[in-house]
């Protein structure tokens, strides 16, 4: 597919490698198969904690959700300070719920929505913690556990967190138009989820394994539509659980929930259609974050996206009944279409991109 | 600090920790001191490629800089394309003169200053690696590079790349106004470098070591006029520079070169002051990337700036030194300022990261 007019001086089709590369392979090796990556050291999640607004409580993770902020602008002057706030109250309890402090942190991953990701910068420099700044759309979660695992599991930190989340009204304006401007949804439009979440992940004795981590590859089938995020980011799920599958010689029902992240309704009803061509079936053990989040009388569409989607349903259903022991293993595989206004009022399609870790008790 | 004023219900100073925690130190610690990271293992930097514009070609590099982009549109419709199809080129070449394939790539890198780091995210669909978007703003080719050695020493990856790049058309138009609005520029402001440049790491037998690498913390000094951002990054690279010598027990003489990333004339004469206060003197073998790009004759004001700036003059003049054996040891800090046109209008200061690569013949 050629996406730009390169020219002809620019083969992007590599194909000359002459593989004559003098390797010094590392003896410890951790990928198994083309794209998935094992943690020897066990890096476990320790402690997690999430903070959503009164639509998502309203839903059917009601008994899951604990923190719940009445007033969307969390007593500041703006929804950008007050996503800000949700990150700094999200990960401040996560970090006190472990026993520890900012100080036993090495390093802080944290991404988002926002132009320049700043709910995640604005957060960090409250924190005293080396900051390293990420961005997956709405797969950050998912991206950031992956970097937060390698790290410790790798040696270069012992404890690492990671922080995100979305903001309805944030969102709105920066990708759509400011609420104000009450512009009619698209029947196939999602509502991006009010939460932020965090996790701490460290070499420690108690807590939910992260056991393997799959990086995905940037998919794009020509999607137009930025409304039409479930569409775009279905192809990219299938690819990362597909190459998973492969790395590990494992099937969908070897694990107890695979979970995406916020493909909403059609966006896994696709996901679903796109496994089952590929002889991969999908079954009971499937959820998308974004498709359960909202009830179908909350006026949402398609259902939940954002980063605090999958975010928040990870640490407080997730984790949650995996701490309780009902599922062992679970497949956390966060989706995140890579948009932005600019890019697509000059008329591209939207890519995407899925992260996806195995988590275990 | 209190810079937002979060309630009695939240108090960001956690000191309730109880350290009880039971930990599964891993054997294997990579990190020395407070904040920095050995990588055992010899990660190398075999490959880099740059493309820069006339403009960069008619500074002080000229003699380095060889691939020029005559049109700044590069035979595109946007100067968004423009900049996408750069990071391509950069990141093709570099992959070329690295005599491997795309294929032999585990992990790519990338991130810019556009939102949703649109560049990088396109510029990946056109390649068949498993990618991770990061967001350091002009910090980026330092956290790529961290990750990259991170990654490979730590056995997750044999190959990783990184691109990063910048574009002074799109920025203007990013960050403050489209260029046919021909707004005065503030005295003390930069110019927005018009680079890409892509670097391939892996643990191989030739090239330019990474050794070590401090990952920093966001600083945030007051600063609230976003075209100074030579002021506000200042205090970020002073924190991460004194962080790395005091963790390796070493002083700024013992290095061959200590290169920040885009400072400019102002900032880097500040962190000059900084660091002197602290008692480290930076002497003749400090120079920053911003400040050195351009001549006195090419209205920059302060010098240049974007995630290119330092990015093009690593590959372009360190490297190249650093392959000749002029340079041995060279400390490659690269600084980025955490802003975002959204909270600079809604009043607020403007943080900062500096990330830090020790590079080593």
């Amino acid at each position: 597919m050629r996406l730009f007019d390169f020219g002809i001086e620019l083969d992007i089709n590599l194909t000359k490698g002459n593989k004559t590369l003098k390797r010094t392979k590392a003896k410890n090796t951790k990928q198994i198969g083309e794209q998935t990556v094992i943690f020897p050291n066990e890096p476990k999640i320790f402690s997690s904690h999430s903070i959503v607004s009164q639509k998502e409580k309203d839903g059917p993770f009601a008994g899951y959700f604990k923190d719940v902020l009445k007033d969307t602008k969390y007593q500041e002057k703006t929804f950008e300070k007050a996503e800000t706030k949700m990150f700094v109250y999200a990960l401040h309890n996560a970090i006190e719920n472990a026993g520890i402090t900012s100080k036993d942190i090495d390093v802080l991953f944290s991404g988002d929505l926002l132009a320049q990701i700043i709910s995640s910068s604005y957060c960090a420099r409250l924190f005293d913690i080396p900051y390293m700044g990420i961005y997956g759309a709405c797969s950050t979660m998912a991206e950031g556990l992956i970097f937060s695992a390698m790290l410790t599991d790798g040696g270069f930190a012992e404890i690492a967190a990671c922080v995100t989340g979305s903001h309805y009204a944030t969102a709105e304006r920066q990708y759509r138009g400011p609420l104000e401007l009450g512009a009619q949804k698209q029947r196939y439009s999602q509502h991006t989820v009010t939460a932020a979440a965090a996790a701490i992940v460290g070499l420690v004795k108690e807590g939910i394994k992260i056991t393997k981590a799959t990086i995905g590859k940037v998919e794009d089938y020509g999607i137009p539509d930025p409304a039409n995020m479930g569409a775009a980011m279905a192809p990219s799920a299938m690819s990362t659980l597909m190459q998973f599958f492969i790395d590990t010689d494992t099937k969908p029902d070897d694990y107890d929930l695979i979970a995406t992240g916020d493909l909403g309704k059609l966006g896994s009803d696709l996901l679903r259609q796109l496994m089952d061509e590929k002889g991969y079936h999908l079954s009971q053990n499937y959820m998308d974050c974004g498709a359960s989040i909202y009830g179908h009388d909350q006026h949402t569409s398609e259902g939940g996206s954002g980063c605090g989607c999958g975010a928040s349903v990870l640490d407080a259903y997730i984790l949650n009944k995996m701490n309780k022991g009902e599922y062992k293993k679970v497949i956390f595989a966060a989706t995140g279409a890579l948009l932005s206004t600019i890019v697509t009022q000059q008329g591209e399609s939207m890519p995407s991109v899925t992260h996806l870790v195995l988590l275990e008790k």
